[in-house]
């Protein structure tokens, strides 16, 4: 154990089991999380792999042969909670996605809600088994976050009871969907159905695109990877063109749309149906946004306790980066960050399913505030993490940018959630649209509950108090004022959309702060549930620090809506000094409440133990560019090339002479002028400091016309070799 | 073409290639760019490679390659502006780093400074010929910005006349240096100087570290890659472990310290000397900064005039998503940004111009004032664009995480600038320092000249004229107000380095303002040269969202300084949509002007003719995944395999088996639940909707014993196959 990092250990205030135990949920679940961990750890199929040195289709190879063993092993292992398989899934993969993510998610799932129960007959087992491996093909490569606009269609042909499915332009080529590449032998299409000549809009259909036995793409489907992305090496996501390809009726999935033999369409009964798995995936990308950011903190947190660097007080030796101001002040938000949007995670997953179990019983009133707040927390918290992962990985140096940090991999593998599922800004602009709602709601006196409750005292408040006697307290149900600014805008417009378009900076912002107000609500009202005195303390400086440097980073809204003045805000800025170096101590041992193992983190700078520097020279000493002393390409060229040990593959030179040449300075110098262009004055023997002029019109290697000096006119400063 | 983006050029109010020619710094220029960028496109030898399609080790390779003929065709070709060498060898990798970068940015250049006429008579023409391949290492495992810390030693033994190299400590390593890892056979080190037992701070040495030969490491010397980074594939940075390596005392770098043969030591003149290649690369990162971020700007906005999505108007077709408020607030701001470091970049470079000349006739006065300003310009720029570029990326939706974008590569390549040639945090510090610094100057009554003359100003004007009577066009000058808070901290405190370190947050803050002031200022300035009437109104446009958009994203700042009211911050909030919506028609010519080639831009999403969607069809095709239609893996394995179609690498089954099994809904709902927690009810036959109980304590496979609905309390409700 490196000394330093012991240290910090030592001389924190709480218990940090206590902290983990709140964090899982409780200690028995702390305690099975980690029995399944061990599981994973000590398994011989799952050993730690470098996917650093791996290329990506070695990469894919080794993630569907882990998902296919993944999934024998649930079964053995008779792990059949929720929790516990995305524990173990998320273990087996260190983080990663994988190939059979879609299968799992979204092709099982679909089938159980959307197929009747004949076609769960044909082909729920055969997928539960692995024989059917299928994806969900949504989105195209001109089609999004707008389904509406899909453009695939599906169309009934009565005599012989099929559906013809097409993409009937390049832009409808279903694009993006995980493990279509190389790995589904069938895939849920998302069409446009037309039958009797009327479109119908958008069903999901069944649709086999390679062979069972051969595995080979079937006739009228062209189908492969979409070839390499930013992060995501281990999943083939595809693409997939239909050129009329023929599936039999019963492959629509018809639990509630259906079409008869005859063509005749029958509407489902309701269309909030497949509301439900859309909030739940953003849902819980809330709790996914704590993980990314809690593992960034945990590597640059603790590396930041090992590092030394430059010097506080002139002749001490090196202090840890942590000590520095701006370090604190770089992590120290994040992690509580981390924290916050845990305990919003938690709450989001909760709230789903009390919500859930409602609409069970019919009643889905609360449906559109799960999906307003679902939306937003999506966006609000993405957001946030993946700007804040790029923070931890420069607060870590060059080191951050080395793969051995794990910062540039836990980046990838996360930003894409700003765009899946929904892309951020849009998401914001749904929530946007129910607070404006709200909003009108409460002005014609309808009095509001749930979450949207602080926009009625905000309508009282409004026009009772100045500003300057209101009590010092922050009162953030006051953002509610940001809504009147955007009812002026929306009600000067002409027409509505045009309206909206032109508020929707200010609608974007309103949803951000509506978000960020939320995050802080429920971090506090978390911090009432809290037992241990010690960590109650500790969380309560998190939750402060949170909401403060909040309020710091968007001074601007608070004095613009005088809910703050200018001596308050100094204050703040002070109180945020103070909340730093309050947590300096027990840094290291929140981030270990978070309770990684090394063997899940997979990164050198952020080791438990905090002996960075030698495993890192352990780790860099296997890069694949190592396994040769001289590399491979050189050797080959070395006898066929005269230019000898400094072979740099040209098969000749004509530089190689071995002979007295005469080389004009002004090439040297204007080469290396490129770079620092001080040198191309005063290298004259004349001595004259003049400068030599450059001309490009001479084609000859050696000597050039003009290379003479301006001051004493020689010409040819020549060097002998 | 695309017809939108015809559309797009053909309303432009501008003339374009006016605007580039600006951007060039003249008609003649531009032409002369365009010329080296056709002799690279036509050369057979620097054909378009895919670099997305390549393992690290090919990328290396193929850099190698290509950076030796690089060489050798600079020669051929006569070009030896230092301007057109750097953007011939731009064009040739692409704009990405090659393995040669140290050698010919850092080799060479500090053996013509720093060696003497007998070292560059043994060491400059080999280096030249490529027969020395040599990189710069500086940077340890341990030590990065703060270069005293450094630890590796330079002993001196006279009985031998020779120096000792060592790395006394794993933290010692020398690490980073681009092309150590593979391709150098030679290396400047910074190492600590010993002779006649007392240590003399910082020295250069000229260390052979592989065979001329064989390329083997020689003896005592480790040296290696450090493994896959965030980017940078193309080159070998690598790690130096010397172990007693000895050199002859020549190869010290003498031109101004000097160790006489029997350890002597004489100093050198001045510790300015080796100051001015620091502050000239810190000075052209300012112009990188405008390069990474005008290409992104340039494959964003291009994509946003071709990609339609989503509606503004119910039953009209989707609009081009650069006709969204909210994707403009996005990009125009960057585009603007873009243009303005464009600008900034230019000053740096003739400013550096400028003061390097007075260095050379011994004037030094401007060289602390340049220092700070490259310092923080670095700084800032570097954060600016590495956030912008990943805006434009995410502005682009799924796409732009694809690397056929492009956008992944730029963000890669350019990110690191915010750590090397000093952290910018540590940067902005260093400004911070010289800002304090000159306004005690101005406190005290001192006249401050050139850039901190606006502080003279502020002083006049603190104590003067209250907030309400200023008149309401923003002097930026009053931002020095900052400064007095600031100065409150630092008196608070006994000891300086105390103080310093718990002002540090503000101390970067204030940069930051000071930074920002200066690119307004200058982009400002840099309009009044532009003669071309229409170029000049969208360049101010563009000039006034960038102010403006400064000021509204730092509006607390503003509102706190009482520079602005809150009823002048919301005219500004609305002159800044007024601006979006005359930017939008001329947006795409706008990044027209960047004139980047697409051969230079290699991006499927920011083509010329708009072409997306059929040309990212044709590069997926050629996806390395895509060579074989049946995954390797799979095709050896399908014939030892009972698993058929959907062999998923695992040689056996159990799950094959075509006879009738019972499953238990249980273990399929659990697992589903995972996704979709609403399954875990009603699908008991009973219909009753009662909760299906899930225990993890029974490890059979197939029938669990709590397989019961908790209503109807049947056991087992199976499924045949």
């Amino acid at each position: 154990m490196n000394p330093d990092i012991r240290r910090e250990r030592e001389g924190a205030t709480f218990n940090k089991d206590a902290l983990t135990h709140i964090l899982d949920g409780g200690a028995e679940k702390t305690r099975r999380r980690r029995e399944l961990e061990l599981l994973v750890i000590r398994d011989p199929d799952f050993q730690y792999e470098d996917h650093n040195f791996l290329s990506r289709s070695e990469r894919y190879e080794s993630a569907v042969k882990k998902s296919a063993q993944m999934i024998l092993k649930i079964r053995e292992h008779g792990i059949s909670d929720p929790d516990e398989i995305y524990y173990y899934k998320n273990f087996v993969h260190r983080g990663r996605p994988e190939p059979l993510d879609l299968h799992l998610a979204m092709f099982l799932p679909t089938l159980l809600t959307q197929a009747t129960p004949e076609q769960q007959d044909t082909f729920f087992m055969p997928a539960w088994n692995l024989e059917i491996i299928g994806t969900y093909a949504q989105t195209e490569m001109g089609h999004g976050t707008h389904i509406r606009g899909l453009e695939t269609t599906a169309t009934y042909d009565p005599s012989t009871q099929e559906f013809v499915i097409n993409s009937p332009t390049v832009s409808s080529i279903k694009w993006w969907p995980g493990g279509l590449g190389k790995t589904s032998n069938h895939a849920i299409v998302l069409a446009q159905l037309y039958t009797q000549g009327k479109c119908h809009g958008l069903h999901a259909f069944i649709v086999p695109i390679r062979s069972m036995s051969t595995h080979k793409p079937l006739p009228g489907v062209v189908v492969g990877d979409i070839g390499p992305k930013f992060g995501f090496d281990e999943v083939d996501n595809g693409y997939l063109k239909f050129e009329n390809v023929r599936i039999p009726r019963e492959n629509m999935l018809m639990k509630y749309s259906k079409v008869r033999p005859d063509g005749t369409f029958h509407k489902p009964p309701s269309d909030k149906l497949t509301y439900g798995t859309m909030v739940f995936i953003r849902s819980m990308i809330v709790g996914e946004s704590a993980r990314a950011l809690s593992k960034a903190c945990t590597i640059a947190i603790r590396y930041s306790a090992v590092r030394h660097q430059s010097e506080l007080r002139p002749g001490e030796p090196e202090p840890q980066i942590l000590d520095y101001q701006t370090q604190q002040h770089k992590l120290f938000p994040l992690l509580a960050t981390a924290y916050a949007f845990h305990f919003v995670g938690q709450y989001m997953k909760s709230t789903y399913h009390r919500i859930t179990s409602d609409i069970n019983q019919g009643d889905f009133s609360e449906l559109p505030e799960l999906h307003a707040l679902s939306a937003g927390l999506k966006a609000f918290t993405t957001w946030v993490a993946t700007a804040g992962i790029e923070v931890c990985r420069m607060a870590c140096g060059g080191h951050g940018y080395s793969r051995c940090s794990s910062l540039p991999d836990i980046y990838v593998t996360f930003t894409p959630t700003c765009t899946y599922e929904g892309e951020n800004t849009v998401m914001m602009l749904q929530t946007a649209r129910y607070l404006v709602k709200s909003y009108r709601q409460a002005s014609e006196g309808q009095q509001l509950t749930g979450i949207m409750s602080y926009l009625n005292e905000a309508q009282h408040r409004l026009h009772a108090q100045p500003v300057a006697n209101r009590p010092t307290v922050i009162d953030i149900s006051d953002l509610a004022m940001d809504f009147i600014c955007l009812q002026g805008e929306l009600q000067k417009h002409k027409n509505q959309e045009d309206a909206w378009n032109n508020a929707a900076i200010d609608l974007v912002r309103a949803s951000d702060a509506h978000c960020h107000y939320m995050v802080v609500k429920l971090f506090v009202s978390r911090l009432g549930e809290v037992g241990d005195v010690a960590v109650h303390s500790v969380l309560s400086t998190l939750a402060v620090l949170y909401a403060l440097h909040g309020v710091s980073q968007n001074s601007g809204d608070f004095l613009q809506a005088g809910l703050l003045s200018v001596p308050q805000l100094a204050q703040i800025s002070e109180k945020i000094k103070e909340l730093l170096t309050q947590l300096r101590p027990n840094a290291v041992v929140l981030v270990d409440a978070f309770d990684y193992p090394d063997e899940m983190l997979n990164s050198v700078l952020g080791r438990y133990d905090g002996n960075v520097y030698e495993n890192m020279f352990e780790w860099a000493r296997k890069s694949p560019l190592n396994r040769t002393e001289v590399r491979s390409h050189r050797k080959k060229n070395k006898l066929k090339n005269k230019w000898g040990g400094s072979s740099l593959g040209v098969t000749h030179s004509p530089m190689n002479q071995k002979t007295r040449v005469q080389v004009p300075l002004t090439t040297i110098v204007s080469l290396s002028k490129t770079l620092n262009p001080k040198l191309l004055q005063g290298d004259c023997p004349c001595n004259s400091r003049g400068t030599v002029p450059v001309t490009t019109d001479c084609k000859s290697l050696w000597i050039r016309a003009s290379d003479k000096c301006c001051k004493c006119n020689k010409l040819d400063f020549v060097r002998d070799i």
